[in-house]
């Protein structure tokens, strides 16, 4: 049994300085050895498991729910081969970001330096803990992580197991600590433990980010909602507009990066729809538009307002008309989650207008929205998405999850 | 008279696009006919600031305050200058902080971007009213600015000078707009007004920066207080030490870069403490200390825990022996409020210790805290000191007052 918020805190606060000055090696040696127990102890984690599911099953999960709740012996290796990605990819920390004299003679560094204390609450998803324990761990903090209460279980035996390996790698245990009181009041006091949290990072479903961004007093990086757009100007190509906004649309469904709403020059749409609307039908994806789209989709449903503002994650898309680049604009920057919006065109003013004004975290020419993930950016494993603009925006890798400080060197300078 | 929240939130929104957009040419422009306006209507201000100084006299306003307050002709040309200095600064947008390409052709790069729309809550300085205009707008941000309530008069007339100059210049004057409802109901509501500003950030004392800490949902930069610290280690040079530690204490006294509390080696404390008892004495510093340092001080007073915790602002100082610099380190991280602390040494082990385990924006080996400031940095203006760690740390110029965009240009690129 874990102890009380304080004292996790505290402990939190006590293991960073232990955990900002092991090199890189032993940290990859450590994530080696947490990954083999993964696997040699699977058999652990999979009961913990069965008691979650089983107690799900009986309150009556969702089924959707049940299934990212469930580990596998291949969602087990997929953990464990996630914290073999993360050995590999190169260590942030040490980083000097910039070096300067003054005419002083004072000397100063800005040095790439981990945060100290993150704190992470999702949801039920096991994988999360060894994933977040993972980045963290690697970026030389320590985490708090408070899991949603149907994985309880499962996220002990997962924290035990990290836990008791760094112990015998001779590193604190208490690089992870996991909060196991299922107490709502208790979430939200973790919310304002400022004191000894120095950031704290939602990650799951717009419900669950709002609450963070509502209550926390800590520093929040919101994460991740996705109403991203595709804007098809008129002076878009075909061949590229119709695969596009398929792929977005239902290569994956439930991602925050795919697109639920597509936003169509008036000029353009008699040629574009009839054929994007045969694809999206094929796909069998729900298409709620307004009057004009559907003059051209007779299947089309009616969109409301509310269309606009919802992420589906699901096969339904919303589509709406314009009559300028300046007006999809508007449109987009009205309802956008600042996630990742595209424009498909050959022109290259409306493109370069389009990734000025368009206010999202990634703004797209003539791709896909799915593009918006950390290994699809080259950065590997990340943490989550960023849509808001402090600290860090779009993909967040192990360089967001640090900050930096400045050491000033002199030989005895006052201020005159 | 100024609109509802809601709408000035919509009018920041809406002037933000075309702010973004002005080159630094436009922008030095309009910044020097501001200053120059601010010369050209002295008047106007200053009689706007002098029923604000009648109305804080008949409420008894502190002298301190008062002072803070008012506006003369060389602080109005202050102002200006400010501006001026501004336009000396180069423009940091534009800027691509990286550029890459994909192995499926995607070509990513992260562009430094304005935040948007900034919010500013602040005292009863008039001038801040102008600098946070003039770091906002250079950085091609609009501005909605909350100053306190003893100060309306002032901060209208200030506005309204700036507003009034950007129209002439054929900018939009929404690109600074003032909360003029000095209702404290307004103040909360301001804070949470998520949908229109992309951040905030509190310029003033502990008690207004806790407030938006606690009530904000927007994302904050927690800008300022000081409690800083000098150790004096026991390899200190005591011949650095004394002048480093009266100008950290006395050469100016109510801001947040001046030291508050003074660690000492006890192997040093009989060499240091005589000599530096006698220049604090001479500059009417209260000494608070533990038995250690009363016991070679005799005018020292008892420290309590609260001292040590305590930002005075004023001529006193707190002071603790220590056994090691461990146990410095483990004093200052508890106590300090992580904006600047300062070792004094000369051991090159215990000075790298130190810059690497003390938890603050900056930190300093033999040289005084108060060059924790923009200008000493070279960063020139700020818009304050941050001691978070999401975003910013340290003094934050031009540079910390953007954030990134990526854009991602494809040819059709779909995800496999």
């Amino acid at each position: 049994m874990m102890s009380s918020l304080e004292e996790l805190g505290k402990r939190a606060a006590e293991a960073k300085y232990a955990l900002q000055v092991l090199s890189s090696e032993q940290k990859n040696a450590a994530l080696e050895a947490v990954a083999g127990a993964f696997l040699a102890r699977k058999q652990e984690m999979l009961s913990a498991n069965e008691k979650d599911l089983k107690a799900g099953e009986e309150n009556g999960m969702h089924p959707g729910l049940l299934d990212r709740l469930r580990l596998t012996e291949d969602r087990i290796q997929a953990m464990a081969d996630g914290l073999i990605e993360i050995t590999e990819l190169p260590d942030p920390l040490g980083e000097v970001l910039e070096c300067f004299d003054r005419p002083n003679g004072l000397h100063i560094s800005k040095l790439r330096v981990p945060f100290g204390v993150i704190g992470i609450i999702y949801e039920s998803r096991p994988n999360v803990t060894a994933d977040a324990f993972g980045l963290c761990f690697k970026t030389g903090n320590a985490v708090i992580l408070k899991g949603g209460k149907d994985a309880l279980y499962s996220n002990i035996a997962i924290s035990r197991i990290i836990r008791e390996t760094l112990a015998e790698e001779g590193i604190t245990e208490d690089a992870v600590l996991l909060i196991t009181d299922t107490d709502r009041q208790v979430t939200n006091d973790f919310m304002k433990l400022n004191r000894y949290v120095d950031v704290l990072i939602p990650r799951g479903g717009a419900g669950l980010i709002r609450a963070v961004v509502e209550n926390s007093t800590i520093p929040v990086i919101e994460t991740g909602t996705g109403n991203c757009h595709i804007y098809i100007d008129e002076d878009a190509d075909i061949e590229k507009a119709v695969p596009i906004v398929l792929n977005a649309k239902t290569q994956r469904i439930g991602v925050c990066n795919s697109c639920e709403s597509l936003v169509i020059h008036e000029k353009i749409a008699d040629k574009v729809l009839p054929a994007l609307g045969e694809a999206l039908r094929e796909k069998k994806v729900e298409m709620r538009g307004d009057e004009k789209v559907r003059a051209l989709l007779p299947d089309c449903l009616a969109a409301t307002e509310e269309d606009y503002g919802t992420e589906y994650l699901d096969y339904i898309i919303s589509m709406k008309t314009v009559a300028s680049t300046e007006e999809a604009i508007a449109h987009i920057n009205r309802y956008t989650t600042r996630h990742s919006d595209a424009i498909i065109t050959e022109n290259k003013d409306h493109a370069r207008l389009f990734l000025q004004c368009v206010d999202s975290a990634c703004v797209y020419v003539n791709a896909s929205t799915r593009f918006t993930d950390g290994f699809e950016f080259g950065f590997g494993a990340e943490i989550g998405i960023s849509t808001q603009k402090l600290h860090a925006r779009g993909p967040m890798g192990l360089k967001e999850l640090t900050t930096y400080k400045y050491t000033i060197t002199g030989n005895g300078q006052i201020r005159p």
